[in-house]
């Protein structure tokens, strides 16, 4: 790893890296979060076809949905055209919600944050949804779990 | 807390809530993040005027203006007007940064929503603007941390 | 109904109403469409758990989210808070889906446009959602159907 | 075509297509839409060059606008670059206006919904234009007309 | 007027105001620009009816929407629902075009920052309606012109 | 340069222009802008690390996004991924600031339209963060400097 900031130049400005050079391949990231949530929680998220489709679903198309605005939140990510957008939510134990989003393109740059923003965005969802349940949600642990395509190929996160 | 989603209606369906008969108080929520980093990380963050400006000022900006598009990326929430939105990131230990967002509104709902997309889209950016030093930053204890304003009044996290 | 056009100025050109000396009071409006589909897509659409769920729900929360957008799509509409959007998709005998939105607001402006986005951005998503089972899906009928609020008053569209 | 739904997954879940292996061919949308009006709004909305063109440019330009919002609106669209589109509205006898839309793209998904989109968009702008005139114009027959490109080939609306 | 930056915090952090205790009167500001062409470009603009109108309410739509947009690209900018926007194109001697925008609110901040967006999304849009007949379009005096409302009551740029 | 508008149709209606039959070169955009200033304002835009580094940071920020959002607030503009977006502001003499914003693609459209963008929207936020100390700030000169990339090949304006 290098120990300068690609995205600050010189002066210490904050700045967009030139990917015009760059290669186009086929590039994948997947990203992953826990929410933590009471046991009655996940109960009323899981249980019975409703109120699980609901919360679930919601929050599972919020983040693909926003996994497409990526470059309109985060100052400094280029705009790119997207192959696919996955979001899976699981129970993880019984105290906890696991998401993990997956993003693909072939493009200059990678999806690292487009994966994150999706898990993000599925997250914020799944508190909003549940909140008049637990008003104490918390998200832990939302990070890259994988990526491949591109200068530094295949990178899973050490275990 | 009652034991039913006010986002979820009779039949399962997602909804929104009709807020048109609430009150509009002055309303207000903080969510915080911890966003772990490596030591080397950290000092590259805050040492020197440059980087450190660069990447926490463009992690501060991103937070306040994701918290305006509360509302396009939680499927769920109502469009609200915002009086204030407030992003601080400080170090937390040598091994973490602090973020901490305030949003605050006169309206028919709560801006918990709004800190917390603050919260999450400066953890976000932080993690986008590092991620050439280190790739594997995790953001944990994303969550609400006190509220005020509306019917259920004063409320902060229990420590 | 007068026979000018609020919308166009004098000279032709298109503009934007002041309504910043009106009144604000609750206002609410609803809108529908129908969209044809064969019996055997009906089927895809309503029978079983999964595309069923997928299907009406993803539908009807892009609904929700795009009456939030209608200041942004319908270029001389106001932009105004929502206090509530809602979204129902039933079927209307064997060969068609209705889709049933209602947007309300405490506002200087009706919500007709709000409703009618919201049915308008459901139905393209039915579409979107069953084009693999029948390219040929047809929105007919997309229309304001009932508005309250405002100086015209209750209107409901005559059967 | 296929019995199953390629936006809905094994557990029934809305997906978005991985297109990352598809090929990129120039493809091409049509879409169609008819919205009635009453002969007096027709001529208000065609005679004389102010409110004419403020009308119909005002529409056309909000479907031109719309179609690149399409990946916003429909959750499980893909964002893509779109080379073209074109929003024509004419008079379609006398107590209906027709808006064709065309939208094209060098991509890896079709564009049908960039197309059907554009004519939806048009058409809610022209309710919105006209409603001082006539509360109650009504979209009819919102659909695609033909496509080309892609792995189906060329396709007309049987008529 | 003061010597300090209310965007700017005791650190120098940029930082949104807090305007919740502020009053609700009605808000109004004008922002003008004036946009230089060559004669022969101004009579591509203005003569004849068709380029003249596709250039000039082309404009003047963009003006008005990218108004509502304001606070999406001001990034210390309150959102707030507009009452009302207008843009004015006119030519302003043989080798210029004048525009005049002006944003109206009732709410808790000014609209200046409306108003000017609207005045240079127009001449933005301006000088890509014309970029086919003259490459080097400039825009020249993109100024606030008036504003009154709020606690600095009325003001006029001196002359 | 052609006496005719290519933005502008036959019958005067505005169109975007079909470039899916053009090439896809690496392009390249400089615009620039220079916003007058009182001495005093320059001096508390500059001095000092926070205001400074806020004001001028911000602005670049602004910048850099505006140029993301360029096809959504230009009508006729091709949406289009970008490499590179660079925002420099420097001061200009003592009585202004001067903004150079650049903009690159590898596309089938010119990016003259992203950078033109990015200059204006960071006049706009300069505007926006020096309003408290002076209210007459004014945009002059802000024009497109140079391009490179496609048909027309290199261009500089002519000094």
């Amino acid at each position: 790893m290098p120990d300068s900031l690609s995205h600050v130049g010189d002066q210490g400005q904050a700045r967009m890296v030139d990917v015009g050079s760059k290669p186009v391949p086929a590039r994948r990231a997947t990203a992953g979060a826990r929410v933590s949530v009471r046991g009655a929680t996940l109960e009323v998220a899981l249980s019975g076809l409703g109120p699980n489709v609901a919360v679930i679903e919601t929050a599972r198309l919020a983040g693909i949905q926003g996994a497409k605005r990526t470059s309109e939140l985060i100052p400094l990510c280029h705009p790119l055209p997207l192959d696919a957008i996955d979001v899976v939510i699981t129970p993880d134990g019984s105290q906890a919600l696991r998401i993990e989003a997956t993003a693909a393109a072939t493009g200059r740059t990678g999806v690292e944050m487009e994966a994150l923003t999706a898990a993000a965005v599925a997250a914020l969802t799944l508190i909003d949804m549940l909140k008049a349940v637990e008003r104490t949600l918390v998200v832990t642990e939302l990070r890259l779990e994988a990526k491949s395509g591109g200068r530094s190929g295949e990178w899973t996160r050490p275990s």
